[in-house]
């Protein structure tokens, strides 16, 4: 008799952005002819860029004619893509090699599936608030979670655990609260993590929209990082790849658990038996979004969305709300005034300014209290969005 | 301090595929000169059909524009796909809704993450000899595994288990041995599942090869299967999607477990936390491949390879040897001669012939004895392998 792993009874029964949706739809239904503003969701608005366009269609072209087809590729990726992203690391002063990248469809089911390769006993900490899918896998994973709490004292960067525990799941800069963590703040979880053998899964999918040159993109940039970290990367919001599916996740041969290379070739396993490569189509726009013309073209798009966020952060403030972040990230993180809940403060931005955002508290118990806004959009419904809010909302 | 998963240190050190490259890579590095001639791997050989290829454009396209350009698609798959299999498996007399169809990248992650949804003391019944994902992630997944023996007694195709199992991995076609199940052997199957209140999960991504219509090309063509199985489904090898990256799931809501149309909701919610949907570029090639002129021009290819694995099969038939599948199959399954292991056969066909088979023990223990033949692949290689093997083999 077939029965239903029972850590999916453990799940929280809602999804985020699917009540979301239900409100959004009830109002919407409620008061025909309103238009909705959606600062809520992160997904990107922009076309792709003209160089991945022709990367792309080069990929098309290949597939249509019998001498440059190809079935099957590398699991692992083309090696052609991942030694583009050696040397992108390089630029970083990163040295890794081809062995230690693994491409695939997107940093959603690695964060979801790196777990997996560890113990099931393993103890897991994970920071509050944050982005839920860690937490989702991690129960369904049978894993015991412990959370570090980020709040305004720490300026929502989560301290290293004072217990012990196996793995830990960082993202930086922050989903949700576009808070990034500086060199000093991820030495202290590399130096924890080395001292503790535990492993660092960190997810990196918005390091391009790091403006300040002094925060790290990677936390290979923190000495002894390779012992003892993970990084999860994704093209999803650099390059507009939500919908193409692309990343890449980082597995070090120094990063050692048990003995020699240990995790990288467990990973390795991993994807080779349950994972059969990332789209060779996806992989060839990855290539061109690599191409110095690409990068120019994609991190002129990352800044239109930072701009984006300044004048979502501007108009916030001139009302007199509290934010913080979008300055290194996409993502704004505002305080609710008046000691309103998310879901109270989520309630009055959609009926009286017609803006939907995403409660803080969808994020973690932490979130509590706070809203987070998406600077994705384009230029003229984000201004609107902000007119309508000072023009409408009673504080 | 962090430790493997175990369950990775009782899995096989070597696979299959790498251990055929190795030896491949030895013979013809000390033969330099010598073509060696392929007939090992599935992979698909011949282009993207036209109207494929103009889907693809459109998609790339529909990116390249702001107005029309798209993000995250809902991961369940584009609706539009959906509602076209629907309609497809419609043809067949199956009856199906959007809801019950899960888009994928592809066969395998799906049979190598369905079984994380069950509990994980689940007893797994798999076929022998089979493809090695089912084994290989069921061992990962740390449940209790037996074998359902396939032979020539039996005509290849495994009988239902005599003890009580919770789960059952059936793939029909089968690979490695090309013997499909009729609907007297599906219907045991059924039978048994439904009185023991187990599920069938059921691999047909080779369905399209079938060309005796009273053979089924879905397990739901079996009275009862709704309420006993997941179907499996691929565009890798009815429109050589094996590098696009495209398949898909059924997870009927009548199946039930423990509560009303609980495996669909439980794989809804495995799906939508730990995958984010397949390329949008693949799907908008999934939906031209169901087009009628698409059907059209796929279903071409398919009887293309379906011509190399008749030249195969009377080729090797004529020097003796005893092969079955390749009629409804692209896999023929021969039989070594005089009691060769099948690396022995292996090693003389390859040093002998220059051809690369795949030894069928490398696809659980009762493939010992037997070579897979593949007849993916352009026909002038095809019957450049066959000459070889008349010519060169010695038996």
């Amino acid at each position: 008799m077939a029965k239903i792993n029972p850590n999916y009874k453990k799940l929280p029964q809602t999804y985020l952005f699917s009540e979301i949706a239900r409100k959004t739809k009830a109002f919407s239904e409620a008061n025909s002819g309103v238009e909705i503003l959606r600062l809520g969701i992160g997904n990107t608005t922009l076309e792709l860029v003209p160089e991945v366009i022709k990367g792309l269609k080069r990929a098309v072209e290949k597939l249509a004619n019998v001498r440059t087809y190809s079935g099957y590729g590398d699991e692992q990726g083309d090696i052609r893509l991942r030694s583009e992203l050696v040397n992108w690391y390089k630029k970083s002063g990163v040295a890794l090699n081809e062995q230690e990248i693994f491409i695939s469809d997107g940093a959603k089911p690695d964060a979801a599936n790196i777990s997996s390769i560890f113990d099931q006993k393993s103890i897991v900490a994970i920071a509050d608030p944050v982005y839920p899918v860690y937490l989702d896998a991690n129960i369904i994973g049978g894993k015991k979670i412990i959370f570090l709490e980020a709040d305004e004292k720490n300026n929502f960067i989560p301290k290293p655990p004072k217990q012990k525990v196996d793995l830990i799941f960082l993202c930086s800069p922050n989903n949700p609260t576009g808070a990034v963590a500086n060199k000093k703040d991820l030495l202290q979880f590399v130096n924890y993590a080395i001292k503790q053998k535990s492993v660092i899964i960190f997810d990196a999918a918005y390091s391009e929209y790091i403006t300040d040159n002094s925060l790290p993109k990677s936390i290979y940039q923190i000495p002894g990082a390779k012992k003892c970290a993970v990084e999860l990367q994704s093209f999803s919001k650099s390059a507009g790849f939500t919908g193409v599916r692309l990343g890449w996740t980082v597995v070090p041969k120094q990063l050692v658990v048990e003995g020699k290379g240990d995790v990288n070739r467990t990973w390795n396993r991993r994807q080779t038996t349950m994972f059969n490569g990332a789209s060779n189509i996806a992989q060839e726009g990855g290539f061109a979004i690599l191409s110095s013309k690409g990068r120019k073209q994609t991190l002129k798009q990352v800044r239109y969305y930072m701009e984006n966020a300044k004048l979502i952060k501007k108009g916030l403030e001139s009302i007199g709300l509290k934010v913080t972040g979008g300055e290194n990230a996409p993502y704004l993180w505002v305080k609710c005034p008046k000691g309103l809940t998310s879901w109270q403060f989520f309630d009055k931005l959609l009926t009286q300014a017609h803006v939907v955002s995403t409660p803080g508290v969808g994020f973690g118990k932490m979130g509590e209290g706070y809203l987070r806004f998406s600077s994705f959009g384009h230029r003229e419904n984000v201004m609107k969005a902000v007119e309508s809010i000072k023009k409408y909302l009673k504080l």
